[in-house]
């Protein structure tokens, strides 16, 4: 048995999503970040870096979404989540996995989560203001190298699509028309509508 | 034949150095950042993000270090290089080379690129203060919680140690002594020792 700890409209939904779609036997808990929760003292025990995703195996824990993602493929083989048996259309994917947490996922943190970086409310609102520029530009570079479509490796659906399906639901927050990527926007209504996606955001986006 | 290109004191190095340990069939094409040739139409042709590092294979370009990194390691795998029949400590693994890419790089890239985030001088200015402190907090969780020792994954090397002493190199520039981390200080001590780490030093920080 798997346990996901998980806060709403956090990358966490990555890996719901492909827990959910790879059949997995888990459960969902809810960190509550309005209560601070993902800093309480059990909750730093369980994962230090006081963030989700954090995925209890009976191995220990495991942070970070595309190190989740991989594991949850691996692990889940049935599913072909993945192209395992292809060290370079692997390599892809986690390229464009880590391009989603290094570049994207950093580039809408600085519209909430400047006090990462600074300490000065000005330079907090300045941040802000650029949030939309870099997030349409990333978008760009997807929509026009990277999103093969209908899935981001093409014919075959992996662990790429629930995590571009995760950061693309932050667009509009971060002042972005989905509609400028028509691929991107066609692979968002598209995951929308799969069954295990609806069952996870009727969990996961549910009010507290 | 693989190719590599890298820029001195980058994340390039990291992969440099897996591939030399490897014992890979690649050469080393250094991009000249004070020429801004990463922004040269032939280079953004290869790579369209305009970073390094970027490994040209038979089959394609592969960009973003944690993905080439897992791509030497299972391309080569005589060289033992990540524990690729563990499922689980292949994710610890990748949590993390994601880690160091998602956060302690990025932390770092305060310093010097704040204009990826802002537009202002004073916004830039706020960000290079906060650095050290970042640096050092991630060094610390690295050095409590990561770094097992003598390696990241304890008594086995792994792709995770190149890219660990990448990012310590960046320390002292980020106003932070290494010797406040001793596992972190022993490790990069250990690294400089390696025969292979100094053959890709000796190339790839040498003057233009």
């Amino acid at each position: 048995m798997l346990t996901l700890y998980y806060a709403p409209n956090t990358c966490a939904l990555a890996s719901h999503i492909a827990l959910e779609q790879a059949g997995a036997d888990y459960r969902a808990v809810r960190v509550d970040f309005a209560r601070n929760e993902q800093r309480s003292p059990e909750y730093l025990k369980l994962n230090p870096k006081g963030r989700v995703p954090a995925l209890v195996s009976d191995r220990g824990v495991l942070t970070e979404t595309p190190a989740i993602l991989q594991y949850v493929a691996q692990t889940h083989p049935a599913a072909a989540l993945a192209p395992l048996d292809d060290a370079f259309a692997l390599a892809q994917l986690n390229a464009f996995n880590s391009y989603l947490c290094s570049t994207v996922h950093v580039a809408h943190a600085h519209m909430r989560r400047g006090y990462r970086w600074v300490d000065d409310e000005a330079a907090m609102a300045a941040m802000k203001q650029k949030v939309p520029q870099n997030m349409a530009d990333c978008f760009a570079l997807i929509e026009r190298d990277h999103l093969q479509g209908p899935w981001v490796l093409g014919e075959r659906y992996s662990i790429a699509d629930p995590y571009l399906f995760t950061i693309a639901q932050w667009l509009a927050g971060d002042g972005v028309d989905i509609e400028r990527f028509p691929k991107v926007a066609a692979h968002h209504r598209r995951m929308q509508a799969d069954a295990a996606v609806m069952r996870v955001l009727a969990v996961a986006q549910a009010p507290a």
